[in-house]
């Protein structure tokens, strides 16, 4: 499945680029005065192969949950039973997710990869498109191994994780979904992806790790410390995702580079969110390097890690408000922003139509 | 009507925005992860003295359209007759502030408060919260003058601008808005904003002035030279915002200002679009210093004088994509993200009430 997706994966297209580029020279507004919403609006030009391409909606945020062995070091402040405890707060509607889901009229699909505790609720199939939050359970094992002690995965457990990302991306795609968005839950998980950014971009972990939800600096000295033991005892190789994936990452990690890869073959938008999100899309870019024609960076997350994982996939974030939440959030609040790029190709009149005169 | 809009604007309220404070500390998320919107939610709650705070909504966008004698200076490469042109398009929904505005679910008023050429179309009241356009006629005289030559209007003339402004804000609010966005339109209107950044901030003409829509380096050097020109000329007074507005302000540049006070007076935000908006913003703060407490800064505009205003102004902007285009665009864009802020502190569950553990 990964292979035949991966082939799936193709470079944008250059003639609908340069049609959605001529577009945006007829249309009634200074030529460039959209800024980035142009070259944006160009990508997905480029994306769907059509020029204007399908206004991206409805959105469907998939949220993938799991558990992380490098917990017991110490490396966050938050009991590891909170995951499970969020999915229940993720169902029931109340988190930041959801109130920014609602009102952008996105779907919520939590995806169970690999949560250590006893989920509150079960699986709750429901319909992609509803209002309700629905459940998927694709848990590979409870929680990954301690990175500092042994790989945090094996490479089949990574690769079941990746398959199962490809999957959500397929069914919210032939659900109808125009964008997917991702989203994470996992206490500890920011350790894994300081680990992949470094791993992937070959920068020193103190470039590649944050404060996560906010630990004091003997805990962030800690943190440091950890991620730089991992990468010296397993020293991946950016070349063999999959390896770097199962000894450093994380299962909602390694199913989010699926979800990426599963939506570029559809060439199908994926907004990304945060650094879980961002080390993941190094993971899903070092599979096929096309898959980044798939990819919108949502928000610039206040760990640093993300700024040099977006730099090294060459993106721009649309958002920048520091925020460091996760769940999806931060993509979800810069999707208007991917809508009305679109929507200005579809729907604004130009000179001749208009009859503006020309400068 | 100008003195008893400014005596009405109070400062925020201390209380409603510690008890959003600490709301925010009750909420299933780490303490501060949602970044400048955690910031931007406890201003509302002051503004409004109340947590939390009304979700703004609906909104209204108000575009404000004049002319400008100092277009005769060769200052845009733009003929002046497309002021009245975009009215129309405006009004026929075919400008991107139309497609934003519809996807956002924004009423959109378009004000000529001093536009030279005819308009294409008569005035249609409309329904304010209607998804039609409506034109409010209310022109102070055909453009201002040249500021280069004399002043650009009259204390008389600037004075019913901001009139103007300060009642399309109570008739919005009375017809239900929740959040005001600024609109401009006026071909030319870029200049006198970099003489009113410059005489607001003290700052010289070169820092304040931009490329507007695009011209090429002569003219922006000559562009330069003018707002230097008309600085010289008129020295204006930041401490008699009449008097600067008129000798080197616009007609929708008042009218603007107005609005933002008649939003302050009312406790209903106001959410600036570009350079246009916060150039009036400076002028509003002159007026009433408290007002600054309904602003919300929509967008970082790609004119230098924009950054320059909001540093002066102490607003940080939510969005940053080098848009150029006024409208009330970049305002719209960043719609979402205010409610979203809004929304978190009605929606979002308590740790108690989720069941979550703390850290």
């Amino acid at each position: 499945m990964l292979e035949t997706t991966i082939s799936a994966i193709r470079p944008l297209d250059e003639a609908a680029m340069a049609a959605a580029r001529e577009l945006h020279g007829r249309l009634t507004k200074p030529a460039g005065s959209l800024g980035l919403l142009e070259d944006l609006s160009v990508r997905l030009a480029g994306l769907a192969g059509a020029c204007p391409p399908p206004v991206p909606e409805p959105a469907a945020v998939a949220i993938f949950a799991g558990d992380h062995g490098v917990h017991a070091q110490g490396v966050s402040p938050w009991p590891q039973e909170v995951t499970a405890q969020m999915i229940g707060n993720f169902l029931a509607g109340g988190a930041v997710v959801n109130a920014f889901a609602r009102q952008a009229g996105a779907s919520v699909t939590v995806v169970d990869v690999g949560v250590a505790n006893p989920l509150p609720v079960p699986e709750a199939p429901g319909a992609v498109d509803a209002s309700v939050p629905r459940l998927v359970a694709a848990s590979v094992r409870r929680g990954t191994r301690d990175l500092t002690v042994t790989a945090a995965l094996t490479r089949d457990e990574a690769l079941a994780a990746v398959s199962t990302g490809i999957r959500i991306a397929d069914e919210l795609i032939d659900a109808g979904a125009g964008i997917l968005l991702t989203g994470d839950m996992g206490i500890g998980n920011t350790t894994p992806a300081a680990a992949l950014i470094a791993a992937f971009t070959g920068v020193d972990a103190l470039d590649s790790t944050g404060r996560g939800t906010g630990i004091d600096d003997p805990t962030y000295a800690h943190k440091v410390a950890v991620v730089r033991a991992a990468l010296a005892r397993h020293t991946p190789d950016p070349a063999d995702p999959l390896g770097v994936l199962a000894a450093v990452g994380g299962l909602e990690h390694a199913a989010l580079a699926g979800l990426i890869l599963g939506a570029a073959a559809r060439r199908t938008p994926v907004l990304l969110d945060g650094v879980i999100a961002v080390s993941a899309a190094l993971a899903a870019a070092a599979f096929a390097p096309d898959a980044v024609g798939a990819m919108v960076a949502g928000h610039r997350s206040a760990e640093p890690g993300a700024t040099v994982a977006l730099r090294h996939l060459g993106l721009d974030p649309l958002i920048d408000l520091g925020l460091r939440l996760g769940e999806g959030t931060g993509a979800l609040l810069a999707l208007p922003v991917v809508t009305g790029a679109v929507r200005v190709l579809h729907d604004v009149a130009t000179f001749d139509s208009a009859g503006v005169a020309e400068k």
